[in-house]
């Protein structure tokens, strides 16, 4: 049965909204298992989606998946250096198999750039192997001390791929190319601006060259690390002499890229469209666009209502529409409203005797206002567009929301009251030293997001440094974050 | 490059033109850790046209997708006595996380009967939860000493549906559903005749009071188990304590069903279809279903060619037939033949500056017989009569040389003697004891496949157990098997 008591509210208590929602709407559950979740049907389904619309655009860019074994043996962790000394600490082990020990230990994948590059090698010989374009659907563990549902978990379910080129221009060019494939699944199906941008190299990937990031920012003011983009240079090629025949005959390493987004797209989600009374999904990755929600008293009305309901399914989903009928007997239908706003389906639909003798129903919005009534006939064409309007609205409200919540050209007095109050995106001037950005981290727990890419930046740039006040080198956005 | 080298023939030995093929067309690689291996592109794009049917049919019978960990505590396998005597001497353990070892140890799931009941326990209180119809799309690790890729790996992917509910009679129809699920995906899809029927208690899955499956027969006359469903009764629900109010108000434990195939079934393909030149992929399982290869010598001809080539592609593609157009420079038509042939693309056009002159396109079947040339006009239709022809001919192919090598009505020396000579399946008298089972195990290899379901019964049934001569209680199919 439904949990019936109100969710607290994101002004209360921000974390324990995230947590109720989830649990409200069965989208996630602990596990016994430390640090690991559950994924529910009603969080997988909106998994599902993402994995549907992400694999159609990297199909349309040319990469084709591949599947690379969960586990990795110890040594090849080692053979890049900043690559073991990030990860190595945060891995699960196996070092039993049928009941004997290992005679090395395997590594459960944190991330899979070297077993792949050890099969490059394998697999390219020539510049005409290249460019080799995968990309991997998997599970990868990270042994995390702190969890939180999607955001954080020992293990979460992510793509990752992973690319070999000819030239160092491709392969950053590649690199960018699936920077921004993920910016436009971000904005177009998910509803969520970001900003996009280079990391510094204190938040690089270990073992790449340049990271490049999508900053998306929730409802808490905080920043969420929604999808990177890595030029690996030749770093892991000459790790793993994964090389080529160059088109004139020499032999070169390749050059390497890798990219991911995980199941903390969905904590994004909740995060960004969320409201007191629980899930708000975008209706391109929602599992049920429309909800419909029969009304009746009688048995003669309910034959009527049942049957006219089952007409407008038909033809919902006959156009393509993700459509449900709740015709479950023996809950009010106060009480399927209430549970289908908490799971985040756009739209809903109510059908009552009067309705159908109307030839109408009733359109509720799960973004709220005044109630319609709609003639049955035109229904259809009435969804899309009720789908279309709604998943702007959504984006351009999380793009407004941004901007009320980001500053630029702050001064360091300004930056610190800022944080202090609540925090949010703050654009400055940078001068591009560790030693600044290590103390406002310390000072203020807000990090550098982003150098952000050009159509971000401040217009004249800053000039000097937020923190230091010597000549700024890049303008940073600033921001505390998951 | 593409290896120029014929495939060993699957006469001179069937097992290593089983592993040429596939390194061959490029389907799966040895990894460099022991027992798992790589599923490369041309291979993984079957498991998922293979995922993409599966999943639709079962979201077609009510199921829904979920995720649940990777590792299940090691004393979760130890509630069910047979499930943990079944799996617990092929797990990999890891024994240690994030540096430090762990209290107490984690399996990587063989299965995930235990984490997923013990999750159902918290989830299920009402005869209103139920049935909890939940399927998962996962790794699973099972530490092999004999590994063949695709067939028998440590690491494998697959499915496992787990399903809940109120009363044995509902257990045991859903257990049979999904089998018949199975069995249609088998024939419709991969174009794979399967026999179906229970396993004796020998074969049965540890801790299901029940295990039916699907059998084939491939082209060396060895059995493959290809997917099977498993009516589970309360075991798992006593051992987890899943229990539910009943209509009545009573306490009682649910009862439970499990069923999966896996990327075996992949090997399932090669072995039923594949011929001496390589893969032979039925056209609704296959990546490319139409590869077009253009054919020209000078610049000239080369533009008209590629030009009207595409044109055809592009017909194709918007009737939604998968095609790929190989329009690679340096590289003879008739390589390209050979390694689409080798990769199993059902439908070869070749247009050359004569077939643009004519209007005309020359059709070469995976499947042999003379080449036809076709005016391109009607196109579309006709590779959709082309498709749906050699769909059932492979089905009807493989079903005719699964009968020509089934024997029914065996005597112990007529068994003795076809097991000798290579084998297949013989239908024969079971007095239903584990001794005659053992000892024609030991004897000859040969196991019961299953007790087959009616519709493949002998009529009149056998009188007698063909090992022992008592009277028989059931029909058995008897096979080596992989």
């Amino acid at each position: 049965m439904a949990d019936t008591k109100a969710l607290t509210t994101r002004a209360a208590d921000f974390s324990a909204w995230y947590n109720e929602l989830i649990a409200r709407a069965e989208l996630a559950d602990y596990s016994p298992v430390r640090g690991c979740m559950v994924i529910r049907p009603n969080g997988y389904a909106i998994w599902e989606q993402m994995q549907r619309a992400l694999d159609q655009m990297f199909k349309d860019t040319g990469h084709q998946n591949a599947y690379f074994p969960l586990f990795i043996p110890q040594s090849f962790l080692s053979r890049e250096a900043e690559h073991v000394e990030g990860f190595a600490p945060e891995t699960a082990v196996v070092t039993h198999g049928g009941g004997k020990e290992l005679e090395e230990p395997l590594v459960v994948r944190p991330t899979s750039e070297t077993i792949i590059y050890a099969m490059y090698a394998k697999w390219i010989q020539s510049y005409r192997d290249l460019p080799l374009l995968i990309n991997q659907w998997a599970n990868v563990v990270r042994w995390e001390l702190r969890t939180r549902l999607f955001l954080r978990t020992t293990e979460f379910l992510w793509q990752e791929g992973h690319t070999a080129h000819a030239t160092e221009a491709e392969a950053e060019e590649e690199t960018r190319r699936m920077l921004g494939v993920y910016r436009t699944f971000m904005d177009q199906w998910m509803a969520m601006p970001v900003v996009t941008g280079r990391k510094t190299d204190s938040e690089r990937f270990a073992g790449a060259l340049r990271t490049y990031s999508c900053e998306a920012l929730m409802q808490d003011n905080k920043a969420l690390q929604a999808g990177t983009s890595h030029n690996l240079g030749q770093n892991f090629s000459r790790a793993f002499e994964v090389t080529f025949q160059t088109a004139n005959g020499e032999l070169d390493h390749v050059w390497n890229t890798s990219w991911g987004v995980s199941t903390r797209l969905v904590g994004a989600l909740i995060m960004t469209h969320g409201d007191d009374a629980g899930l708000v999904c975008p209706p391109r990755l929602a599992q049920y666009q429309v909800v419909i929600v029969p009304i009746y008293r009688t048995d003669s009305e309910r034959g009527a209502v049942l049957e006219a309901a089952d007409r407008v399914r038909k033809e919902l989903v006959a156009a393509g529409v993700r459509v449900h009928l709740d015709a479950r007997e023996g809950m009010k239908p106060g009480a399927k409203y209430y549970e289908w706003e908490g799971r985040g389906v756009p739209l809903r639909l109510e059908i009552g005797p009067r309705d159908v003798a109307a030839g109408a129903v009733v359109l509720a919005r799960r973004t709220g206002g005044k109630k319609e009534t709609l003639p049955m006939e035109g229904l259809v064409p009435r969804m899309f567009q009720e789908m279309e309007r709604m998943q702007t609205d959504l984006l351009e409200a999380a793009r407004a929301r941004r901007e009320a919540n980001s500053i630029r050209g702050a001064t360091k007095q300004l930056f610190l009251d800022y944080m202090e109050a609540g925090g949010g995106f703050v654009y400055a001037g940078f001068c591009g030293s560790n030693d600044c950005e290590a103390q406002v981290k310390e000072q203020t727990k807000a990090t550098i997001r982003v150098l952000p890419d050009e159509e971000f930046r401040s217009v004249p740039a800053p000039a000097t440094c937020m923190w230091c006040g010597r000549p700024s080198v890049a303008e940073a956005v600033w921001a505390k974050a998951y």
